[in-house]
């Protein structure tokens, strides 16, 4: 068995060409349940049917194509990520991932091997939380974290929700549709960061997901006129939150186990000559440490944002939206995966990852782990991202034999 | 003569219905040549009709109504202010003065005078700036500070133009028929600041406005995945931004003699998982010392922003994209102004306007002068915007003697 790295680069140019969200820049617009997305996703319903596949779709749209084992009843082996991207991404977010899923079965299949168990290759929908909050949705939904209703509500910055994108794409399959038994699940994924690439390494052995806290800040002041309002008078949200911007920043800094990132930041009335009344903005916490997390959130953070507010004679809310606790992964798919490595010579190091992966709520029911290949400057989710091929082509090769290995066990 | 409260109180509430973009918090929201506009305006002519004036309105939508003179190729005296607000601002900006312009005019007629030179009533289009910048454009496209085609490209955040705007809303008139020759320009205005309420006098006899500088920013950092980007490799356009937004702040109140204003900011691509790889913002600057104001966009303000983007490892921009110096107002009308206060036992202090005025272009053909009332907690460009109807009363008188005297000079 062996991997094919012409035919994954052909399939990753297919997946992000302009008519599926590429853009002028070489990066990534593929929203979740956009018109580039259902593009993508038929694409993707096309090639599972060549290699064999028998498709199907859930009622979160989350598309599965199962490969036949030799013993049907028996749980798949999961592989595989997402097509949707932030806006203005790159193209191995997630797409990476689904290809070197394609890329397993392709290899399984020029080989003519035939598994014991069978292969579930997997495409979730909106695991990026770019227009749909939060993050992973469609996998939480199909594996019981979320209900269904509530995520069909989620709607987006134009007041569309996810259940009527999801009709309307032509994606709104049955809940019969939802993977069933997992007997261990794998994922393929750039790591996102500059660990590897600085330590020169081919492949990361994922040790887990950070936690994650998204939280809604709110700066509350006063509107006046930017003009007769002099500056010792003024309750400015929008100075209040720039504080509280450089606050977090400066903190997670000398605290050093933890990101902390504004990433979005909205003040009212948004006009040049308003001094604003209202400020929101957005704040990303994580950390490999969840009791940390807790303390932020209920003490360092509010400290800090109490001091400021007083100063500023603002007020401020803090809400947490969205919290999830840090998920270590499978330990004997760790080591196997490490053992593989130095049986082929692969350099390989145990990293956490600091992104949010579905993966990790897959770990809540079944064995789970991911594979990280080095990121270019370890820059993503922007339109230069990218990732060295002949890393790639290690990682993948590891990933076919774990896939092989456990869909025998 | 004499001005009639109670009309002035009714034609302000009929000016500031929802249907014409009252806000149940009881402000105001009529961006200029919205729908609302367009009913305000159309209520506006039906008045000055009301009052035996002649309507016309110019290739700006700048409305007037003529009252005639004995000697009518005479100069007119011009009064009256704008009827556009900023989303979420009071119903006093502006309209009161237009309100103010009536109830001369039907003080006048009550009392059956008839002066020697006509008088105008004028509504002036965009005064705010906060759908077309930059503020005034109007007044500034008639009186010959801005080229038309110019002002007709300028386009809103949808990006729809000025002109396409005037058009749809009826009101793109003839060139013909903007304000020829001035004799004199009074306009009534609420002061928006602090200053008469706290010193308590009734009626602010406007030195000028202050010099105004709108700039646009623009910091470029590097985009990249909130979670697994340490904290030192940042280089986040937001946390730069806000270190700015902070910098101007606490600079303008050490420098002491100038405002210092961000109303917009904006990141890209504003997501909650993604660092800003660009932020703009706007900054809005103010001082009645112009070299002053050189100074700050020149060398002050440029070398904080250097230090700061050299920190945070970003780039920046600074734009000056509109900049007005300081206008002083006529010294006679000033004097004369003080003078009818004393005779009628009115408080009045002469003060620097902090806000632009489309009188500041006038001033720039004809004299021209303001009158501020008091602004109840120095409050404008706010749902809760509020003025005392005692102080506008004797405001108003002052108005309509001065207009009764230049229109019969």
């Amino acid at each position: 068995m062996q991997i094919d790295l012409d035919r994954m680069q052909r399939r990753l140019a297919a997946l992000t060409t302009p008519a599926l969200g590429g853009t002028p820049a070489g990066g990534m617009s593929r929203l979740a349940l956009s018109d580039t997305d259902r593009a993508a996703r038929d694409l993707l319903i096309a090639w599972l049917r060549e290699l064999g596949l028998t498709t199907r779709f859930d009622d979160f749209g989350n598309i599965y194509g199962r490969r036949a084992g030799r013993e049907p009843d028996l749980a798949p082996v999961l592989i595989g990520s997402h097509l949707d991207t932030v806006p203005g991404g790159g193209r191995f977010d997630g797409i990476l991932g689904v290809v070197a899923a394609l890329e397993v079965v392709s290899a399984l299949n020029d080989a003519g091997v035939t598994t014991r168990r069978p292969i579930e290759v997997v495409d979730w929908t909106n695991e990026e939380g770019a227009r749909f909050t939060p993050a992973m949705l469609a996998s939480g939904g199909a594996l019981g974290v979320f209900e269904r209703d509530w995520v069909y509500a989620r709607a987006d910055r134009q007041g569309r929700t996810f259940g009527d994108e999801l009709a309307r794409i032509g994606y709104r399959g049955d809940e019969s549709a939802r993977v069933g038994p997992i007997a261990t699940s794998f994922e393929l994924h750039i790591e996102q960061g500059p660990v590897l690439e600085a330590s020169g390494e081919s492949v990361g052995v994922v040790e887990g997901v950070v936690g994650i806290r998204w939280c809604r800040v709110t700066v509350r002041g006063q509107s006046a006129h930017a003009g007769p309002t002099p500056m010792a008078l003024r309750r400015d949200a929008l100075v209040a939150a720039a504080r509280m911007v450089v606050a977090v920043r400066d903190h997670a800094r000398t605290e050093g186990r933890h990101n902390a990132t504004v990433g979005s930041l909205v003040p009212e009335p948004g006009v040049v000559n308003v001094i604003p009344p209202v400020v929101t903005f957005s704040l990303d916490l994580r950390s490999q440490d969840g009791p940390l997390l807790d303390r932020l959130t209920g003490e360092d953070i509010p400290a800090l944002f109490a001091a400021i507010a007083a100063e500023e004679r603002v007020e401020y809310t803090l809400e947490v939206e969205w919290a999830v606790p840090p998920t270590p992964f499978d330990a004997a798919n760790k080591e196997r995966a490490e053992a593989i490595c130095r049986e082929r010579g692969y350099s390989a190091r145990r990293l956490w990852a600091g992104a949010g992966h579905d993966s990790q709520y897959i770990a809540r029911v079944a064995p789970a782990m991911m594979l990280f290949t080095p990121t270019i400057g370890g820059l993503s989710h922007c339109e230069t991202e990218d990732a060295p091929w002949p890393d790639i082509a290690k990682a993948t090769d590891v990933l076919l034999t774990l896939v092989a290995e456990a869909a025998n066990r």
